[in-house]
């Protein structure tokens, strides 16, 4: 694995550049991104093109051996070119124009923006398209970060249009698929639809998951668009997005398959304190970071895109954009990047090289502090460095467990989440973190993907099974666990016929007459576990394996597939990988708390999340807080 | 009393028709409620009529036996109707237009849609006026619904300029009347009048008040219309509104006039949910509902128009549009229907027949399963059809207690709560829970009606006493309790001359010297009771009858009148109605949690909304969870 | 001090004004404030001035023998106004016009507005400026009240380019200030500059704190433009404005500069109730407000207008607009009186005279009740004003303690808290608060304000300290305190070269290394102390005066200069207060809970703010609740 740093020469003086390029490659370094947000100093004004300064860095770059991933600057769009078009900013639900002052001013459906995202990308893949030095581009920068995939502009309504016309012929056929006749919702013709916001009251969740879907399909295409010239004005370079955090407002496998790797932007401390976890885990990890937080992402993204993976951005220090921002304990930045050795990135890279003392991220953390003293995480970078050449390449192996990832399914519980706290993310991770806890590795795969091979498969949940899956589940052997709602709607929105869980009733004998949601703090009990916040009413002739003290059956079992049927708690879960784990022949390891493990094909790593030293029985080992531990394999 | 569902024969294949309106009859309904949302179906382009299929829908039903309460599509106006005249949808707090997809998308005030809605009404009582399966009229759906009443469009600026115009001749007589020379808000033209939104700070409350008056009115005229239209084309059927629960944005008792009878739309576990019960209620209550909400309703309801009433839509099972949606304990849905028995509907129509598997509501339990199968509510539907049917009809007699409700005493706590936590209805609620605790049946009336006859008046608050209020007051020679901020504004939303209790002086001589509201968790300790919220300082020279440890008096009595002057806590309040009972030579039965009764002229019912089984010690019988016990009343 | 009230003449009958007048005098006011609202009655057309009923007004107050303060009736343009220029109303950050219907419907930068507030200036000046009753103008009324500093209108944008442009010249200073080359935001021309609001994400903080200089300094001219009219056309007369609690909107300095005596709106209840107190002091104090409140607003005003101040505005009973309203505890509104007479106010003025029985502020008490009779705080009107004629007049002494308080530090911290609980206005009123538990009396002075002659100073923070400011630090040989955050940034928001605390180094010798935020509840323990929500690593030789028990440094010393690098808790605050003491050499009294000491020259004032008796162990004396003591002082 490669290790690399994010880097702005335009913030520097161009006499910094040298130096810098030396002590990057002197601290381990041998990757750099570069001018993802350098539009107004490429082309000050429109058609001013100033290469120079870039093609100084680049030189500047590469002759300290370094290679660069160059980014292409579409996430910020100059002033200048947003007022020869002012309405190419996007809209959001209210109403509002989100205007230019920071970044990502732009609608994905806007054709004169699009047509100008071409042309810089033109222009730069034409500039540096065989540059020895470039390795690698980056398409625009987090696309959809700052709620920037829905757009609700006339030119996405315009576009939207094209799309449902395109997907149903008819505006009968539409109105048949999304059941307008609902509160008199029908239309005589594409162009009386709108887009979804602004109704008096929730609009119908057909309309809103293609709306959905339509703007996902915004993001791939706007992406496509700039891989297309890339790949062929530049051949034979990897072209990669960075992805972020427990984000799900576009679907990452389409846009993953038009990429050569994927990469993701990782702030483990940031994300702690920003998502859904609880108190007691905010402060006990604060300065660490959730366990599952880096590994669920290092596991999503490898799916996302063949297998091959990269962290573009790793957090160094404290960041500047969630409530509160602490700093890691010392040890965490080595050991956040031998994680994602351990789990097969191709590259870590920092965020970023020198911290900026001004503008909006003034406040987060680089390798280097302001002044240009090396910050906290310099030495720990430099160990990495020095344990990752000592071990050599690490061969990534098919995890035990396979967990079904869909980003469709985050958005129908999000458009739809009859119970307030059903959270999509928050479920999945949920049965991911069960899994790490027991000592398993997983592979997280997109809902059309082969499941084949596994000795486990997790589907927590997947309202809308995609075509083939049911009968892909079906060819399985393995031991199969299926959550609550899948297979509850139709790719329409719709419930099945037969109801819920549709096709899935081929694999486990069922029926859910009906569904409710819990208020938080309110549970189903049964023997040692605990329903929460969702539970099913099924119907079955089989005798349930987990049932409530009512009597009413949570979990049902058909020869290798289950069916739970309600939110089930840590302890319900951690049976049923147990149980699952015995079937199939699996050992299972209950991990100490803060203690997770991950298996290359040669190597076994340990990782304390926890701020006190931890006993890692199985070795013997006492691992310190923010620290892990290297065991060869022997097989 | 009658059974009945709501049914939407657009929603399914004409070739089902026939065998639902079979099983309704079979499972013991006799009405059906259909139409209301059917706009875009009946006329799907302008002025292209397409009654066919509604005529066959009628005829099917009808010929099953069932009787029909049709609905005048004009909640869900359709699209075409929207774009020929965009500005006809309401306008919100903030400004923003409140577009088609969804239902309710129109403003009350706009004379264009007027003059549809009046169009459409029309062609369908000319239709359908003197079919002889049409039993009733539903004008338009749950007025207000979504926040409806408020529009702050330029449609609804103008007509207010003219109600101001009409109230008040001149400019000076309303800078006059709202006391404009405050803050230099004086008009010198109607037409300088704005509606009261988007100021800087808040607007003037007297204005505010005229505003919401003035919305209301809007909503009673635009019903008017059709009731007119209605009453003349399709004489001697009932025309009804289905009013919703804890909702007082318009003047209720003012639609009630035009009506034949009040109906309402009753959803106890999602208002549970959705308003200010606290924790422990809606954990304890959370599959029940708490038990006051049906019967309050259907009390206040009863009051509304000539005692002619019914529950048009009554929950079956989960509904979809609380935070938290849990299904009724087994056996709530006929105790819920028995309630409704013994409050004298005249029916009850569960919403809805077969749940539908798309659209909005998708999540919406219904008496049928979306594949048919009957779902939780039906044979208990069954069930409480035999036991209405062997009880026969129940006789309402007039309730020992009158509640006394305001919808413009709910606006101005609304617009002036000086304590943040000083809410119109819960305060109303909890004077009537108390009532109902102990034993009471209780007649909520609207501050015009008639008091005599009672044996105990309660008045909770009433800020603006409506004329002659007094007066009928003063003829009373029963106990009277009234509560605080009653008499405090004039009309015009002032202090009266003589600070409050303004005219109610006459009949307990004090003086509110000054008003203050508490925090919450902040209370005023008294001997055995709290006074929270809201005290008031009263100077008087009668000896308080109950008086806070500090000296200060609370409740004041004269006579036959009591006034307190705070948010009395549940012992107080028991203690002022027992003291009260026995004034009036009434007995009290303290019911134990979650058991409420029920008087007829013949029966007493008793419903035990508790999750537990309950004794009810007067009659000896152990009532189990969610269910009732009848006894014939020997008189 | 002299004691006055606020007075609507054009309120009430004009034949109630004479006995109004007489009772003012009669209670022992001598002043009052009069004219501020007044437009809408003096020129109820455009053009047409109606100056008799003022003209009665005013005489009739000045034949009882008061003496008048002229409001300018700018905060309240007549509708006829805002109608000829709809655009003169501000528009709010989301985009939002503030209009008409309460106050203070203008933006500060609407030339047009600017032109009529100076032309209503002129008509009042010259037509009272040389009444001999007239004895000070306020200028308009609460310079930002209801959020109304910042407008984001064309109007604004306009002037904020033309300050930008006079304050860089050049676009490319600009970008070079800004560092606009982040996220390629660079401007070309003046007239590419927006306003900082309705970005994607937060706009460059640079932008914001020019925004927010640019608003402060709006205010600033605003105000002087009236003041440049009064002070011509009505010379030898006082010019104030009456500014706000807890405000920090624009720089009052600035304005203190401009006008000849600073006054404030004091009402403790309500900035209790609405501002970060936790919930045991808005319990404990909520009749009282917290102890320091109006202390310290007294001690900041007096720092802003070259020690001229007095209170405009004195709550005399419950307000109308805090989220819960409570009456103050008998003997809270002498306390109040006494405390402003004690810190040297030259008057306090209760607002006000009547409570208004109508419009927006009903609900706010007077020292009369809208009937006219007395309200609970007259008799204790009487009462201060009988002690403060006993006493005479009180000379103002330096403080031994001086708190440095800054405006710009306020702008700072609410542009990049970078901790969510890192508010300014708390920090600073915890370190003051520490100050007055210890007995100590306080002067808050400007950071560009002279320091010489206090035996103890103190810099809560100051992430931008002005030119000059290091220097008077250094001048200085008493103990001095600077706080976390000071030096952190230059004039441009930037981070300084060589890091924070940037100049401050030259005081104490160490670096920040790097800052974190912690979450609420978490703290890092010391010996006897916590530090929370802000910690700062710091690298120095110095041995830390008080360190974690971690060993990190957390107090450092240096000669007679104290760096805290975190949040302090109380503990830590009060030993550091008595290290300092002891070695300037100043006695240390721990005040019980509740109490407060106040020294002028010739007295000690003793308040006890708690709701129980206290005794004050230094006189021996048990003070009752909500009273006071007073001991002359033996120099
Ligand atoms: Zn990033
Ligand atoms: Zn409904
Ligand atoms: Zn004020």
């Amino acid at each position: 694995m490669k290790l690399g740093c994010c880097y702005y020469p335009e913030h520097w003086p161009e006499d910094m550049w040298e130096d810098d390029a030396r002590r990057m490659a002197d601290m381990g370094l041998s990757l750099v991104r570069i001018g993802e947000f350098a539009w107004s100093r490429i082309e000050p004004e429109s058609g001013q093109m100033h290469w120079e300064w870039l093609d100084r860095a680049i030189d500047t770059l590469g002759n300290a051996g370094l290679k660069i991933i160059l980014g292409t600057p579409t996430a910020t769009p100059p002033k200048w070119l947003v007022d020869t078009m002012p309405d190419m900013v996007a809209i959001d639900e209210q109403g509002q124009p989100r205007g230019f002052g920071s970044r990502r001013h732009y609608c994905f459906s806007h054709n004169g923006y699009r047509a100008e995202a071409r042309r810089i990308t033109v222009a730069m893949a034409e500039r540096y398209g065989d540059h020895p030095a470039i390795a690698a581009w980056q398409t625009d920068n987090e696309y959809g970060c700052h709620d920037t995939v829905l757009s609700f502009s006339d030119a996405a309504a315009g576009r939207f249009r094209a799309w449902l016309e395109a997907r149903y012929g008819t505006p009968h056929a539409l109105n048949e698929t999304w059941r307008n006749v609902f509160w008199s919702m029908e239309y005589r013709s594409f162009a009386e639809v709108d887009p979804p916001n602004l109704t008096v009251t929730e609009a119908n969740p057909a309309h809103w998951l293609d709306y959905r879907r339509f703007a996902s399909d915004e993001v791939v295409s706007f992406n496509r668009e700039q891989v297309d010239i890339l790949s062929k004005i530049s051949p034979n370079r990897d072209i990669t997005h960075n992805f972020m955090g427990f984000f799900t407002e576009f679907d990452h496998h389409d846009v993953g398959r038009d990429i050569d790797l994927a990469t993701w932007d990782s702030y483990p401390l940031g994300f702690l304190e920003q998502f859904w976890f609880d108190g007691d885990d905010k402060r006990d990890y604060m300065r660490q970071g959730h366990p599952d937080i880096a590994a669920f992402h290092h596991d999503l993204y490898r799916g996302c895109s063949n297998g091959r993976w990269g962290v573009m951005e790793q957090q160094p220090g404290p960041v500047n954009w969630a409530r509160f921002n602490p700093a890691p304990l010392p040890g965490m930045v080595a050991l956040w990047t031998m994680e994602a050795f351990a789990h097969g990135a191709e590259f870590t890279s920092y965020f970023r090289w020198r911290q900026a003392p001004f503008a909006q991220e003034q406040m987060h953390a680089g390798l280097l502090r302001p002044d240009g003293e090396e910050a906290q995480a310099a030495d720990e970078v430099r160990e990495a460095a020095r344990v990752i050449e000592r071990l050599g390449p690490q061969q990534t192996v098919k995890a035990p467990a396979a967990l079904v990832f869909s980003y469709e399914a985050a958005w129908v519980c999000g458009i739809q989440p009859q119970g307030g706290s059903f959270r999509y993310l928050e479920l999945v991770y949920g049965w991911y973190s069960a899994l790490r806890r027991l000592g398993f590795d997983v592979d997280i795969v997109a809902a059309d993907a082969a499941l084949d091979g596994y000795e486990m498969v997790f589907v927590p949940t997947l309202p809308i099974a995609p075509d083939g899956f049911v009968k892909r589940l079906s060819a399985l052997d393995c031991p199969v666990l299926i959550g609550p709602r899948t297979g509850s709607k139709t790719h329409s929105f719709s419930i099945p016929d037969g109801l819920a869980p549709g096709g899935l009733r081929d694999l486990v004998p069922l029926t859910i007459a009906r569904v409710e949601s819990l208020r938080d703090g309110v549970a189903e009990e049964g023997d040692g576990f605990e329903v929460m916040r969702w539970l099913e009413h099924i119907e079955s002739e089989l005798v349930p394996e987990f049932a409530l003290k009512s009597g009413r059956g949570v979990v049902f079992r058909n020869e290798n597939y289950r069916y739970c049927g309600g939110w089930p708690d840590r302890p319900l879960l951690t049976a049923l990988i147990k149980r699952m784990s015995d079937e199939t022949g699996l050992a299972t390891t209950v991990l100490p708390k803060g203690l997770r493990i991950r298996r290359t094909a040669t190597h076994q790593f340990a990782f304390n999340y926890s701020s006190e030293p931890v006993l890692f029985e199985q070795t013997g080992q006492t691992i310190a807080p923010a620290s892990f531990a290297i065991t060869a394999l022997t097989t």
